[in-house]
């Protein structure tokens, strides 16, 4: 599976090909391109527009309404504030470094392993070895180093491709002493790049006509869902777990942007935070459901011994065998595997790969990647993290809010502990202006002082405290106004900040791998041009059904407006292609389009009312009245017939081509 | 309908206590409440967010898929250069000033507004009239003027009568000039504010890690599609009219935004792109379908005399008297009035008002808004704009790229015309680098000088051109070089720019005044407490139906499950309210949220299979067995049956709560 990618049938998937068919039928193209273009930005065409919007429709249908979660869309612009406190504006970055003559922006990370992938692919031409050429990486700018076919020793090679498996576990400054160690030069200058620095990537702007509130573009939805953490438990009548949802745009500044979906400036997520009790194992309801599913893992310890072999096993097995952590993380991987498989993903292709320490955001303590393969290799396009506590305790933190849950308990808990208590008649006097700093020194001490506190107050009948910035940083405290005691004390509710299971999916990446995996060429015995077919499932396919009057004679034109009528009262969504093309290239166009199935108007239609249908894959047809073929359409469009059994229902047909050729 | 705003059943609105509703219900929420919020930013809760997915939804299909139109989705991050050309960067600005004193900064024609309205009101109390209280409104930032009672005289407030029905059209020098003519002083300092300055509203921010491709964040979606305008013909085939759509976030920083989702900085639209051939009066195919709808409208004149008054009429006879300028205006005039309808808009508090000429965009040459009257007064929520080839024409020019129709014509027209022929070999010696020049002065020439050019050649065999930048601006033109004859020209196909008619639906304020248009208030005879209601359609209510079982009893749980997959299945959303409030409670929160149906599940349902469905609205009730009821509940929602069908279908129930008693 890290050899090179393939088509739906197999064939070596020819990128450029695919690429010119995209273009020709506006999947997506580059943003502004009458203007030159910008990097990182795209805009989506009809069929892409419609193919991200079924992706989105079906995620909302197999999370959000499958599990009642709370949907919300909060806003993309964000006060600055609220970005430093979840960390964003001091570690949201990556690594740059420059070269010193062409002044050149290069991603580090990019750099070091371009670099490297090269000396290695200079080795195995000079061992005449076959190379294998990748695209671009979507992970990374490579420099095409022209490649010089010198030979490494065997260990040199070893060590390469052991910093090459865990590239995405280096900071900056392991980057520099990769880049001096290895003597690692630009290519196109041959000069050593700059120490790599932090680049933030978050895009900055100014909110309000004073200029004077700094605000950001989100680089992620995650935020606004957790500082409407409270609203969401109370609108949730306080139950736990329940989860949030988000779909909409974020914006990341990438460095170095590559052609194409894989690396924008701009890009649809949907994100879903999993709000969960941290004790208890964070266990799921549901995990029965999913436990007997089996997953492909590549988990941290295989990547840092500098391997990238995977396993399959059952979520059960792997959460009981502790290589995914609990439950919860375990349920939502298979969700995950499920939804991908019922857009269409070629599940041969897939993998979760789990972060190591260092390559993991900061706000994660775990994190599992969906990635599936494409031309360019292997591409992260559902992350799974464990974001723990970490937001919401900042936020709490910084704000004061109570961003947590209030559990009544079952059995109250009686607690045995040294408790404080404050004549505030007295100690309020005593204290003027100081009191409320000096309580509060009081309320944080430990029980072990409480202790000790309690035994000098009784035998000296006062004490000494540590108030930092009150008078000379002490405050004593007499028996008359304090009195520190060992009781039981009931406790009926408990309360604690949930842990957060983030699901988060880049709509885009899934969208551009879902077309590579359902891309093929149909040619005729090597004796027609090869054409090219997409084979989305008719859920996600953005259009389900053609429709093809013979010819442009009149008489075709009420029967195709009639039935574009129904098939739009059935909620299935038609295109007429009435031009003056020959129904086969009418066919290819659609073909190309992802379009499941056609039907078609003929002659005959005004003769017996009959019309037939054409399935995109096989370019079998079947003919009948139009009732039975529209219910034939329903079937295969909600997926509960196939082709097969819809032909085994109804007459074959033979095609209008040669019709047309005979009259 | 200029006065009070009134609930669905004509009750007085009362704004408080639906804003208490919907923040309790969490329609939608100030953005980062918990770090004091920033003006101008809301999020929208679970049950806005279904409401604002279903409004949306009915969009697409009432306008995209209905007409076939190509809907696309372009980025919100644009480049400085497309909206300078597009004359955003220069003119999409609002006009502030500046307390010199306290500093505060106003809109200004929002704050000749409100001194003048204060004015106005002190008058009314002057003269002891009855004073309306109208709530903040969107569309102005109104300084609470402290309202003295001081008698104007009656051509004064004629005056000012007149001068607030035209507020949209002055410019910012009018403004000031209106400040100081009618000495307008800031209530707060008792100064007049500074000249009013134009503030442009788009957000900036920069591309990319050098940070030298200054952009911004769309202030439309509009640009995106015009600038994508050549692929798409070319996608539709070339044929001519279409229409592109699109939906997402725009972004405008508002000098002074509202409380609320009337007057946000970023907010999500919905607009149309529809190209239509500028000659022959911009005709529509459809137009025949909605010419005998009858629409509100508010003309030009009428507002620029003064005056608010309404006419009703069709618009076939609006389109035909001048009134709407073109059929395809007209056309979308219909539709975005059937769409509204659609969704739920109280009809009786629409209106279409046209633009005057200075408030009109810097691009449109005609508007009309959709305008829905609120406890805010009337708010601009469609805007349908006749963006004629303004657009088009700036892009191409700057660009070059040639945004046209190329149209073949039936019948080859045969143009007898002078024409130039220029023989390079010899012109291009003559005239050296300047040649190009030369013969683009040549080129432009018009028919009458060509005449008289070819006369002076004949005779005096040359003439004298000018061309500026070259040599002294003349350049002389011999016989031997040139050709000037009056000939016939066969022309096969025609080119032109499409003029654009650009329907845009500001989605957050449509959802509001929904929200105010079906909100009332339902109490029992007085006794009880008024409980509020949301009587959205069913298509457009968040949740359809609320699923409650009688009480906690465990033997309800699986036939509540087992309801709640059915639903699903059919693709109708519900929600379980299995909290231990009474069911009376659990309704009423659901009235609250507007969902239209509800389904109980009792000890009854346990013995025979049946369930019980209530209507919001009425809150009766019927019973059947669970597949009467489920086809029921299918009929209601997709508006195949109302209420009083199904009651006249199945039988009465007459409540659980009473049977709860009993027991």
């Amino acid at each position: 599976m890290t050899s090179q990618a393939t088509t739906l049938k197999g064939q070596p998937l020819d990128k450029p090909v695919l690429d010119a068919m995209l273009r020709r039928r506006m999947f997506y193209t580059p943003s502004f391109e009458i203007y030159g273009g910008v990097g990182g930005l795209y805009d989506y065409g009809p069929p892409g527009c419609a193919l991200q919007a079924n992706i989105v429709d079906i995620w909302r249908k197999h999370f959000v309404l499958e599990e009642d979660m709370l949907e919300v869309d909060c806003t993309a612009l964000t006060p600055h504030d609220i970005l430093k406190t979840s960390g964003h504006v001091d570690k949201f970055s990556d690594f740059m470094c420059k070269d010193p003559k062409n002044g050149e922006i290069m991603r580090a990370d990019h750099f070091v392993e371009a670099v490297l992938e090269a000396r290695l692919k200079g080795d195995k031409e000079a061992r005449g070895q076959k190379v294998e050429e990748k695209e671009d990486d979507p992970k990374k700018k490579k420099k095409k180093a022209k490649t010089e076919a010198v030979k490494l020793d065997d260990a040199v090679v070893q060590e390469y491709e052991e910093v090459l498996a865990k590239i995405d576990n280096y900071g900056g400054p392991e980057l520099g002493e990769l880049i001096k160690k290895y003597d690692l030069k630009n290519p196109a200058t041959g000069l050593l790049p700059t120490e790599p620095v932090a680049f933030n990537l978050m895009f900055q702007t100014s909110i309000g006509p004073s200029s004077n509130l700094p605000g950001f573009l989100r680089p992620e939805t995650a935020q606004g869902q957790f500082l409407n953490f409270a609203k969401l438990l109370e609108f949730n009548q306080s139950q736990m777990p329940f989860a949030s949802a988000s779909i909409g745009k974020s914006y990341r500044n990438e460095i170095s942007p590559r052609a194409g979906l894989l690396r924008v400036r701009e890009f649809l997520m949907a994100e879903i935070e999993h709000y969960v009790d941290p004790e208890g194992g964070k266990k799921h309801s549901r995990f029965h459901e999913v436990e007997n599913l089996e997953l492909v893992l590549l988990d941290k310890g295989t990547q840092l011994s500098g391997k990238t072999t995977t396993k399959t096993m059952t979520i059960g097995q792997a959460v009981k065998e502790g290589v995914v952590d609990n439950e919860t993380l375990g349920y939502f991987l298979a969700r995950i595997h499920l939804f991908l498989q019922k857009i269409g993903v070629d599940m041969s292709k897939m993998r979760f790969r789990q972060h190591m320490a260092n390559e993991m955001a900061h706000y994660a303590c775990d994190c599992w990647d969906a990635e599936l393969y494409t031309t360019t290799g292997w591409v992260e396009c559902v992350g799974c993290a464990d974001r723990s506590a970490y937001d919401l305790t900042v936020h709490a933190k910084k704000t004061g809010a109570p961003l947590v849950v209030r559990e009544r308990l079952e059995k109250p808990l009686v607690i045995e502990e040294w408790q404080v208590d404050i004549d505030k008649k007295k100690f309020g006097p005593l204290f003027k202006k100081d009191a409320k700093a000096v309580e509060a020194a009081l309320e944080a001490t430990t029980q072990e002082q409480r202790e000790a506190f309690s035994k000098q107050l009784t035998e000296g009948g006062k004490i000494t405290l540590d108030v930092p910035g009150v008078g000379d940083g002490k405050a004593e405290v007499t028996s008359d106004s304090i009195k520190i005691e060992f009781r039981k004390r009931v406790e009926n509710t408990r309360e604690f900040t949930p842990n957060v299971i983030e699901p988060s999916f880049g709509i885009g990446r899934i969208l551009y791998s879902l077309i590579e995996h359902n891309f093929w060429t149909r040619g005729n015995d090597g004796t027609d041009e090869a054409r090219g077919v997409l084979s989305f499932p008719p859920p996600v396919a953005p259009t389900k059904v053609l429709l093809v009057p013979l010819s442009s004679n009149a008489q075709f034109k009420p029967e195709v407006r009639k039935l574009s009528q129904r098939l739009r009262a059935m909620g299935i969504s038609s295109r007429v292609d009435d031009s003056s093309a020959s129904i086969g290239k009418r066919y290819s166009r659609n073909d190309e389009l992802g379009t499941p199935l056609g039907i078609t108007v003929d002659f005959q239609t005004l003769q017996d009312q009959t019309i037939t249908l054409r399935d995109r894959d096989s370019t079998t047809q079947v003919r009948a009245d139009e009732a039975k073929i529209l219910e034939a359409v329903r079937s295969l469009v909600d997926g509960s017939k196939d082709w097969a059994k819809i032909q085994s229902e109804l007459p074959k047909f033979e095609g209008q081509e040669v019709e047309v050729a005979q009259r």
